[in-house]
């Protein structure tokens, strides 16, 4: 069998046999890998012409809601990832990670649509007044990058790696070729297809390269963005490529790193936390049989604890069942292939010169259950120690991909903070301590060199996510060995994929591109009460000028007695002085509930609600005897889909809200938030 | 006379002479320039040990404060400042940008202290649940990075060039070294002497190398950011070195780039907008003698005007007199060296092979007041014409860094787009037009090749800053040729000196870290009101559990009476057919009004004012017959600077308010914002 390739909308075999796929766990044979003969400069260039086009057209809103589909239609497919996963060596648990790890990763982006306008492209921030009488303003749009995102995954997540990279890029409307590691690539194939047979994306924004894919790179171009996933040498070596860097390709590197995980002070033997860590760290080293980029490879424990930690997690690997994940009670299964049995025991041999083994041993006594060591790409649990951490380098600097971590003692905290920065940049540290303080204290110090902190107690136990595992909304990366690259970090990945431009001129201008309403741009008045206009009628910018309201004493009283705000600002004239106000004030909540008063009309129509209220300030304050107006103005539309057939189809709908005095002055700003029914019922 | 370096808390002067600087009006020697002999080693060092911790361990407020007292420093000294700008060719105008535009971006980012918190890290972002019961959340603080900014500018901007990044990495903790070019580092070196003799950065954190520099960048190391401005092919080269890529050193390239700018169809002779386009592309050649980065070198224009545009342009031209600038009615000044008038002419050599020059000549006719080409480093415009732009490269690819420019016609707005982005990547570009959809269509089709964008019309052309000028507040760079890198843009910029880490643990945890009120984290209960509670005695997460109220129709009633707030759902109980409404439900503002008249405690206390109120959300419809209460939470104190010695000692807290029903459910939650007096009125 073949393990194909998704290239210019149709599925072909490379010429030849690269790699030859075999079943890590009983080493039959699967299928053959090639991408040989593949021209990719016409494959980026199908991804630039066909998928770019496409899904730039879309708004975040589509795309949002393209991506949620792709993932209930994956779901309903999972039962046959998981088959297939079990082959690469991954027991449930590991697969789990995997394959409803990554569709969870289409879900969380399909979600970030509610950050995103409603429309192809995003406005980052804030406006910056540029000018005295506010003629001439500046914002920033962010545009989808006009290229291809190529990506290089490692072998050891077929499908989250996959996953987690393409909710991105689809998020901010760029199309991807994808090529996973060939010793997995037959798992990443079987999902791939699922995807295409959906017809849920649009064409040419996902291709596909199984095998080894010699002169991908060769091609890229300034808009196109490649990220990889594996080892820091090769990354390194992709990054300076000079196609990379002359034409100012984007790079994204996340390369393993020696994540090292804490034992705080605080965390004495015989504490919950002690047991916490004893569990988290013996966990890290046994899923994925050790072969994650985020695993942690150094366990740093303070002196007085340590033969207790050793013994501890010592007795948990000897615990930990290995064998093939198909069977009951197994939970360690395989390395991926043989060679990487080979090329971890090399690095243990490396290690053993310097570090005494103190749990497992290269002669492989662990018993296997299903397989053997000679049919599957087995490996038992190893645990080095290092009693010199500040001496010995080899626990900071030789990383072992597979079951196997180095223990070693610190003096105090700051030790350890600096034994932990000796891993040059890492993905992920984590500290377990109840004491809040000393986990302040490390992760602060330890943060300029890790990507992710993780903080582990009773509290927060039962619900945290592991040290392992990077999440969707949060950043996935780190400095220096950990390759700089930033992934996912929920909205903050997608904007790596659009290319940042600052736009300055007539707030009208700024309005008509931004498509929301800036201060100091053209307000029309509506042709009819905004209120009794529908989603699709309201145009940004249109403006209901209300009737007027002198504010008195009575009013401020009155007020007082309904919400029993009797503040001394309000209420008591004797009591001024000293304060910023001449004479008692109209409570903000007032003035925002008067505007209300004469914004809203009361005749049931297209308003549904009023859900909430955004960046109100009280910007002068009003005494009786001031007369208010309200600008109400239609601050910007986003479009909604119905959650059900029964749905009432509506969008959203923020208006600006500017509350002004007899001298034009604004004494208050808000932006409410309402929704509002479509005319169009359908969808 | 010797250009000295400020170097380890000294200022030395290099061996030898590595350039003699000369006055580029009159030619005299100004001194001799050298940073030979420097240890750079030891430099980046002493800036790590010594500048880096001062810095750190000051807020984001303390460093802004810090900022804006060295801007109105340097605002005392400015006179001599203009007096040795004179001597690089510039003119008052390209002084003014120069100096007081650089110490603008003092002023500026001294304001976006307002933005950070009154920490030395940044907490970015939102918390992010990641669990079911929300005892495990995650979030993003971001650290200064610890190590040294290595700025290497350009000649052109000898002030500016310095403060506009020195601005950023001091707000943001980290320590420049500064490297101006040689050409003009004269004029660098007097600031900086003003700089260190005021004393208020703490030592270590500028250092000074007016020489060549050779060998700076060998010493480089992870946790380091350097900087470069100038030509793409040196930055590119600089990018590449092993040092920068193998360390994972943060590098940031702003290089020169072919700018274009468009006049707009709908912008005919005759009407307002051709004039001013007439007139910013005449100022952007002879502004700074043309030597500036976001300099228009392509003027694109409708085929049908382009007869018009060449003869107004010229004319403008034919009337700016050139000379030295200290003289009466001299209107551009010279080049800054001899040198760059030969390097100017070799490219104007280079794209007269394709083009037809149609202003101006390489016999440098036109006449210098107060000086002659002999003795300064003059040069007169040329406008270069190009009738193929899809055709003739030269234009797109031939930077000439004078006051050389080159106009070509188009099509329609499409072609426009295609030839503005044959730039492969500018700083910036501009279209004058009045038509709003004509602007949005440039800027969003040349964005993803174009960092910044300018739209000039009648409205905003009396207070635009203009095609050439970055502003603090937006980001300047560009991709592709421009570099890729990203300065300025405000709060952006100084994120780029800052390590974002994602944390992850229990809300209490996650408070501690970012010292702000994470909900599901303890709120023990006030030991007395918080209201009669000054700034220092408040601590995050202390919480007022209110008095509670029965919500009743006479509350609706009495609210909509005060308010005239008369929406259907609150007061006609015949219209909720339809709605998610179960009854009339009680207005939005009467629950934050009512929950105000809970948590307020009405007698004169510290509290001074509520000035706003944010992410107010309405999460459940409250109807008659409901108990409200409220839990009225500490959320973050920000410190305030007195603005004078007569000002009320203050800072601002921000209080989490959170309105619960009967049944223990969240029916409201919103942030106030107050400013809150403190004990201690002596700051």
């Amino acid at each position: 069998m073949n393990i194909q390739n998704y290239v210019a909308g149709q599925w072909v075999s490379g010429t030849g046999e690269e790699f030859l796929a075999t079943d890590a766990i009983t080493g039959e044979a699967i299928g053959t890998v090639s991408s040989a003969g593949i021209d990719y400069a016409e494959v980026l260039e199908y991804g630039r012409r066909t998928g770019g086009p496409a899904l730039r057209k879309m708004t975040f809103q589509e795309r949002g809601r393209m991506l949620k589909a792709l993932a209930l239609h994956l779901m309903k497919h999972k039962d046959k990832f998981y088959e297939v996963s079990f082959r690469t060596g991954a027991t449930k648990v590991d697969s789990w990670i995997d394959i409803e790890g990554g569709i969870g990763n289409l879900f969380a982006n399909a979600s970030l649509r509610r950050q995103f306008p409603d429309l192809p492209y995003y406005v980052d921030g804030e406006a910056a007044g540029l000018s005295r009488n506010g003629t001439f303003i500046g914002h920033h749009i962010m545009v989808p990058k006009r290229g291809v995102a190529v990506h290089i995954n490692a072998f050891n997540f077929p499908v989250w790696g996959m996953l987690e990279k393409i909710a991105v890029n689809l998020m901010a409307g760029v199309p991807a070729v994808v090529k996973p590691s060939e010793y997995t690539s037959y798992l990443t194939e079987v999902v791939v297809r699922e995807i295409i047979a959906s017809k849920i994306l649009p064409e040419g924004s996902l291709q596909l390269i199984t095998g080894l894919g010699r002169g991908i790179l060769d091609d890229v171009q300034l808009g196109d963005t490649v990220t990889f996933t594996g080892s820091a040498a090769t990354g390194k070596k992709l990054q300076a490529s000079p196609q990379i860097l002359e034409r100012g390709v984007t790079f994204n590197l996340e390369a393993d790193s020696l994540n090292a995980s804490v034992l705080g002070e605080a965390a004495a033997p015989g504490t919950p936390e002690f047991d916490l860590f004893v569990k988290e760290v013996t966990r890290e080293i046994t899923v994925k049989a050790g072969q994650k980029c985020t695993a942690v490879r150094r366990i740093l424990v303070p002196e007085n604890y340590i033969e207790d930690v050793q013994a501890a997690v010592s007795k948990r690997l000897a615990s930990t069942t290995m064998g093939d994940p198909r069977k009951e009670g197994v939970r360690m299964g395989s390395l991926a292939t043989k060679l990487q049995v080979e090329r971890v025991m090399a690095a243990v041999d490396k290690m053993k010169a310097s570090m005494d083994m103190v749990y497992g041993g290269t002669d492989q006594q662990a018993e296997i259950i299903g397989s053997d060591y000679e049919k599957g790409a087995f490996m038992a649990p190893i645990l080095f120690r290092n009693n010199k951490p500040l001496e010995v380098m080899e626990a900071h600097n030789i990383e072992a991909f597979g079951p196997v971590s180095t223990i070693m003692p610190y003096k105090n905290l700051e030790e350890a903070v600096e034994i932990a920065n000796l891993g040059k940049g890492s993905l992920v540290s984590s500290i377990v301590t109840a004491d809040d303080k000393e986990a302040r204290e490390y992760v602060v110090n330890a943060a300029p060199m890790h990507g992710r902190i993780l903080v582990l107690n009773e509290k927060s136990a039962k619900e945290s996510t592991g040290h392992g595992s990077p999440m969707p909304l949060l950043t996935h990366g780190g400095p220096g060995r950990a390759g700089g690259g930033e992934e996912m970090g929920g909205k903050r990945g997608i904007l790596h994929y659009l290319q940042r431009t600052a736009i300055q001129g007539h707030p009208d201008t700024i309005t008509e591109i931004t498509q929301v309403y800036q201060p100091g741009s053209t307000r029309p008045e509506a042709d009819k009460h905004v209120f009794r206009k529908h989603f699709e009628e309201l145009t940004v910018g249109e403006t209901v000028y209300t009737a007027k309201h002198t504010v008195t004493v009575t009013d401020i009283v009155n007020f007082a007695n309904v919400s029993g705000d009797n503040f001394y600002a309000h209420m008591d004239e004797t009591s001024l002085e000293g304060t910023i106000f001449e004479g008692r004030v109209a409570h903000g909540y007032f003035i925002l509930s008067k505007a209300a008063g004469l914004f809203v009309e009361a005749k049931k129509g297209p308003v549904l609600l009023n859900y909430g209220i955004d960046e109100a300030r009280f910007t002068k304050p009003v005494y009786p005897g001031t007369t208010i107006g309200v600008k109400f103005t239609v601050k910007e539309k986003i479009d909604q889909e119905k959650r059900s057939e029964d749905d009432v189809a509506k969008g959203i709908v923020k208006f600006n809200v500017e509350v002004y005095d007899d001298t034009d002055e604004t004494v208050a700003i808000a932006t409410i938030l309402t929704m509002v029914k479509k005319i169009d019922q359908s969808m």
